[in-house]
């Protein structure tokens, strides 16, 4: 049906020591250790409004992933029983996005430090979004 | 800097009453009307494990963006001050991924109704993913 794609172009990159996707922490509230975003130049100025403190939604593209699979044991765990992709977190998926909510530690140039982001080195970065809340901060 | 692009195959579209950017809400909570989120029949063992009353959330691709864009007056407001994008929900970005909480109403083979939509009719979906909460339902 959908018959056209996009492509996506990536704003940056994950900094980070973590490496190995078998590794890192399936979320970032759960001992993500501090990392890097590094962002093209090209790109900083959207980063205009962005403050330490703040909690972002950072959208990754996880290369890594397998885009033909639609049902997984949920967090590998096969005493599980298979779940369609779309209900689970699974990197594996159609269109690998990865969510991650981070919170700002440090802004330099093209370069954020954030808390919480799971996410292995290397990781492409392809766009932050602010945390809404219940109401106006938009 | 990150030179690879990735290509965003959609999984479905939005089928909306809501076909004007200008006259839908910026946000779901702010008056959108039910929408129907029509899968590929190929991705349909992907929802496996949703049902109605579950949130998720919905990431669109915003196909009328200008992803030239880097800052925004927010809300389009002009009496606020020029923001970059990363700090705003626009849907001017790099890559204009759109990001949308909503709850399951029904779902019927590849067709989900959902409330909370605001994106308009035709917009390309590529991913959903569980809400999450504080710890364990993943």
């Amino acid at each position: 049906m959908p018959a056209e794609t996009y492509d996506v172009r990536p704003i940056g990159r994950v900094r980070s020591p973590l490496t190995d996707p078998a590794q890192a922490p399936k979320q970032g509230d759960e001992g993500a250790p501090p990392a890097e975003i590094v962002l093209d130049p090209a790109v900083v100025a959207g980063t205009a409004g962005l403050r330490p403190g703040a909690e972002i939604l950072v959208f990754t593209w996880l290369h890594q992933a397998d885009r033909e699979v639609l049902a997984v044991h949920p967090r590998g765990d096969r005493t599980r029983p298979v779940t369609g992709v779309f209900a689970t977190r699974a990197p594996h998926r159609p269109n690998p996005i990865g969510l991650h909510r981070v919170t700002i530690a440090d802004i330099a140039g093209p370069v954020l430090t954030v808390h919480g982001l799971e996410a292995i080195d290397g990781t492409p970065v392809l766009d932050l979004k602010p945390v809404l809340g219940p109401t106006a901060q938009r």
